[in-house]
This record gives structure tokens, sequence and C-alpha cells, in this order.
């Protein structure tokens, strides 16, 4: 019964870190109260958005667009719809049915193949999965694409990021090569100030840009799709066709305003953050940080302790200091184990003391265990 | 400018109708108000849904299932979605692209070919667009499929049923010759009175059922598709593959749950209404309703009357009477014009004085025009 225990034991942890009075990730639970902050100042007259069309939901596709720099933008109920029929418009312009992406694109391994099933266009992986898609990789690839997906930053390795530069060169390197690009910017917010660039400056290299409001900027769900006007139109054909057309999509499009605008300008205070989070756990006997130093709200925290050692370990952290750090942990195959963290609005509230308390006694307690 | 002065004609009145006081049709706007009513009663500390999974999920699915009589349900942020994954998952199952469903379905003319486009299933039109699908139909059908979709009741002709026994012996036909059988149940509720039959007892008949929660239950958006567990659980695959496996679906959940309960015993109420609604417009000169008798709280109207003159005789009617018909007109081949409605809770609270004077008034300048 090895899965049944696993099971307890990730449920025990879970159950440990909900119990923390100060959690050093997020935003703070996923709860109804998020929607109820979001409507509260929204006057209950306001007239829903009616299949895509009026005032709420044109505003909002207009502030992003212009956000992002681009002709035009759309609203979806999810970032799998959107990017699926991204790549699919730009295969149909081409007339050839294959795109790249990085071997762990949220296409490829989060999605059950829907690029695949729903449009039977072929993915060819480019870079190996512990390292970013490079300008060589794009020069060594033997046969023609028709869109380039680019993740920034590049969630499932901890969230890296190429250098500009080098994002500069693979844009020319499509555009000369009738090669479209397209961004999925899950997290473009959260790059802002390590860039150091307006996400316009960012997306003027892609062709379409793909935006989540539930990462970064924690509201209900919801995504935009942007891009040039005929672009988005044709998006809206397709956006139809898989059912996200919906009488009514308010209740994501609220949220993702009110939350966007509360936390926009927040992003270069996560970013300061999570180095400084990083930072506690590189300081730490058998952890380090992917990447060692953030560039986002995000990273991955690596132990070099098997995951049923570092459990109640982790509990024992918990309980002793009130701190919680993280409430799942993944096996890796070299014999350790992870998890992923980001920055949200709860870092800042927990005092500098507690913080220093609890990575103090990690840090004692793996010290202990690796001897 | 034809086209402009259609345009201009056409806002006209629905700015009449808009201005009105009492409105016969429908459950009042479609305003934030709909969203905030449905989470008035609900604690803040409620927590999300969470791709598919948790406590506010299961429990409305569940109790779906129980009120459809089926083993399973899943929530689906629309009906789109839905249908199209239970007519893919029916033909993947029998290993033939080929369904069969009315003209006028919402699949064939409402969602720009998403079931050709994303599914290459092929399908075959039953009936003519004027009349409901018979047992003769299938009986006459040269080729296999592998779904037959039953729509009830028949929307774009009125809203007409066939009657329960004619169902069952469509049923029986297809379990003996191995066809599936789907309901667009789209506004099933609204038939229940109509039939005399539990929703289980007519969903029995079905291998999968698909009801809408924004028609005659006025909530927000999402839709309920149901079946044996191995169904809905290989529709949940289809479900994330197109993008409708939302991180949160709770503010779709929620407001379902509270407008079904709220009107799920007001339906007998609707259809009672409805006949005398209809039996109002039949009253008049040049006016008929499709069907004459309505089956459920929706039917059409037509006026044999041309659109140019019916709208500004309409926005008299309004202005004069304070009472709001319709804010759209369609133009029929036949040289006359019609327009659907449907009752909701708006209904009941008009004076049934005010009921009286507007159609008589209506009948008058209908007797003027037609002379």
């Amino acid at each position: 019964m090895k899965n049944k225990e696993a099971t307890l034991m990730g449920e025990d942890l879970l159950e440990a870190f909900r119990k923390t009075k100060y959690k050093l990730g997020g935003n703070g639970p996923r709860t109804v109260q998020v929607l109820e902050e979001a409507f509260s100042e929204v006057d209950g007259g306001t007239e829903s958005d009616f299949y895509g069309k009026g005032k709420l939901i044109d505003d909002f596709q207009n502030k992003m667009a212009d956000f992002l720099g681009k002709e035009s933008a759309v609203f979806f109920p999810s970032g799998v719809m959107a990017q699926q029929i991204a790549l699919r418009i730009w295969c149909d312009r081409k007339g050839l049915q294959t795109v790249a992406y990085h071997p762990t694109c949220h296409l490829e391994i989060h999605e059950n193949d829907g690029l695949k099933e729903l449009h039977h266009i072929r993915p060819i992986l480019l870079a190996d999965k512990d390292r970013l898609i490079s300008l060589k990789d794009l020069e060594d690839l033997k046969e023609d694409i028709s869109c380039l997906l680019i993740e920034l930053p590049q969630r499932e390795i901890g969230g890296q990021l190429p250098d500009f530069h080098e994002l500069e060169k693979i844009s020319s390197y499509c555009r000369n090569k009738g090669i479209r690009l397209h961004l999925d910017g899950a997290r473009l917010f959260e790059v802002l100030p390590y860039y150091q660039k307006s996400a316009a400056e960012i997306c003027s290299l892609f062709d379409s840009v793909y935006v989540s409001f539930y990462k970064g900027i924690g509201a209900i769900a919801g995504a935009i799709l942007a891009g040039s006007t005929d672009f988005t139109e044709e998006s809206k054909v397709w956006k139809r066709r898989y059912g996200g057309d919906l009488i009514s999509l308010y209740p994501y499009i609220v949220s993702s305003n009110y939350y966007f605008d509360r936390r926009i300008g927040k992003m270069g205070q996560y970013y300061e953050e999570a180095k400084k989070f990083a930072g506690f756990y590189n300081s730490c006997h058998a952890v380090s940080t992917l990447p060692e130093v953030p560039v986002s709200n995000m990273f991955h925290v690596h132990f070099s302790v098997p995951l049923e050692k570092l459990e109640p370990l982790l509990i024992g952290v918990y309980q002793a200091t009130g701190v919680g750090l993280t409430g799942y942990l993944k096996s890796l195959g070299n014999g350790g184990c992870s998890f992923e963290t980001n920055i949200g609005d709860l870092y800042e509230d927990v005092p500098e003391e507690r913080k220093r308390e609890a990575f103090k006694l990690l840090d004692q307690k793996l010290s202990e265990i690796i001897g």
C-alpha cells in the first residue's frame, strides 16, 4: 500500500500547511471572498457582456490590447483554449500543421494532447527539458514550422528567462523565415521588473500573445489573446467553436480587471521579495533554488533529501514556528524532492523574525538528517 | 443604406422596449445583480472548486445526476462544449464519425461548425426544418449512425415537442440498432410540466443528457452533461482538451445552483402563463403563435405584416401602455416577421389589466394596418 501511504503523508503535509498562521507564498486561499471582493464596488445594474459583446468586455479587451501594445485583444475563459486556437490559426495561414515549443510546454504536458486530438497539429520539441530554447535550437531545426511558441518565464524549469537580446534574435530569425512567434505569457506580468521593459516592448517581438489573470494577478480565471485585428477576429470564430463564447464571461472579466489594477504595480515588489525568499532557502543545507536567483515572483525549491524524510521535517517546522512553506512535495528521480513557490501578497505580511526563525529551524533539522 | 436603416429601426425598438415599465417575457435584465443575488448568502470562506474537483462542484454535480436520474454528471462552462464532446465520445466508441440531428440543431446553425472543424464528424439532417424528427425519419435513414441527438423542446420551431410515446419508440429503436441517443435538454426543465414526467423518467430514454442553467433557470451561464460514469469520466478528458476545465468554475456553479433551487418549482407556473400569453397573441388580427398552444415556457410569435410596418406599431403600443413585448423582430421569407418569447419571473408581476390593455391596442393597430 505504498501509494496509499504516500497519499496520506501528502494530506498530512497539506493539512499542517493549511493550519499555519503565516504562509510565505501566494495571495491567500482561493475562496469565494476573491470574487466578493472584486464585485464589492461594482454597481448591480452593470450590464453583462453578451456573447463577447458589450461595454464590459470591450473596455477590458481594449485596456489589455493597449497594455500589451497590440492592435486587438480577446478575452477567453482559459489559456488552454486561447493558445490552441492561436497555433491553429498560424498553421492554417501557412498551410503547415507543424509548430515547435519547449518539451515542458503547457500544451505538451497539461492539456491531454488537445492540440493533437482537436487540430492534428504536430509539435516539434525544441531544446531539452532542463534548459531554455536558444536561437541555435531554431537554426538547427531540419524542417519548416508555422509557429514557434516561447513561454516567458519557462515555468516547469523554475521560471527561467532568456536574455532579452537572445529573444530579439529569435524574433528576427522567425520573421526572416516566415515563422510566426507566439508568446505563452501566462506569467508575463511577473517578468517585467527583471527585463526592465514594458509589456508592449516584449510583446512587439511576438505575433500573438496570451496572458493569464489567475497567476501573479490572482483573479478567479481568464485569459487574454492579443495580436492584429485579423488574427483576433479569427480567434473569435474558434472561441465559439470551442464553446468559449459564453453568454456571460463577466465574473472572470470583472475579477481580472480588479486584481490587475490591484497587483500589476506590485510585480517589482514580488520580484525583490522572491530574491530574498530564495536567499533564505539557499542558505540552508541540502537546499537549492532553481533559478538560484529568481527572475520573477516564482522559483522551484530542490531538496537533496527524500520526500519521506522531508515531509515530517517540514511539518515539524510548521508546527514549531507557525510558518508554512508548501502544502506538497514532488519526488525527483535523483532521490531528492522539490516544490514550486511564488510570491504574492502574503509574503510582506509575515514578520521578518518569523521568517528567520523558520529557516533557522529548517536548516538545523536538515543538517541533522544529512549528518 | 438599407442595412443601416434597418439597424437604426432595430435599435429604436430595443430602446423603446427597454424603457417599458412592464416586460412580459424573461426574468429581467442580465446585470451583475444576478451574480450578486446568487452570492448574497454564500460564506466568503467557501473554498473554490479546483480544476473540476472539490466539494462545491461535486455537490452540484451529484445533485444534478440525481435529478436527471443518471449515474454521474459533469459541470461544463457551456453546452456547446458539452454536446460536441458527447457526440465525439459516442462516435469514437462506435468507430463511426456520423451522427444525426434536426436541421435547426444548435450544433448545425449556432456553433460555426465546431463539430465538423474540431472533430470531422458528419451530421445527417433528419426531418425538415419546419417539423420534428419522427420515428419514420429514423427508419428511412439509409446509413448507420453513432448517435442521434434530439432537442426537447425543438427551440427553432417555437419549442415543439414529440408525444412522449413517440419518444419512447425512438429510444427503443435506437437501442435495438446500437445507436446512442443524446438529449439536447437546453430547455428540459421547462417541458417537465407538459410531459407530466420527472426529468429522470425522460432522461432514462437517453444515453447522455445536456441541460443548461441560463435559459428557464436564469443563471449566469453553465451546463451539465450527464450519463454513465465511464461516459462522464471520458468527457472530463475532453473538457480539459477544450480548455473548459477551469481552475475555478464556481461563479457559474453557485449561480446555477441558486437559480435552480429558486425556479425549478416555478416551471409549471411558467407553462400555464405561457398558454395564457399565447392566447393573448392569438386573439389579435394577423398574429399567430408557434406552437398555437405552448408546451413549455417558450413560443414564437408570427405576424403576417412586414417588419417595417410592425416596428413603429409596437413602439406605439409600448409608449402608450408601458408594456413591452419584444426588443427585436426577424423578417420572414413570407413577408411577415417573428420573434421568440419565453415566460420567466416578470410575467406574474404585470397587472392583468395592463396586459389586456396592451393586447387590445395591439389588435386595434394591426386591424388598421391590414385594413
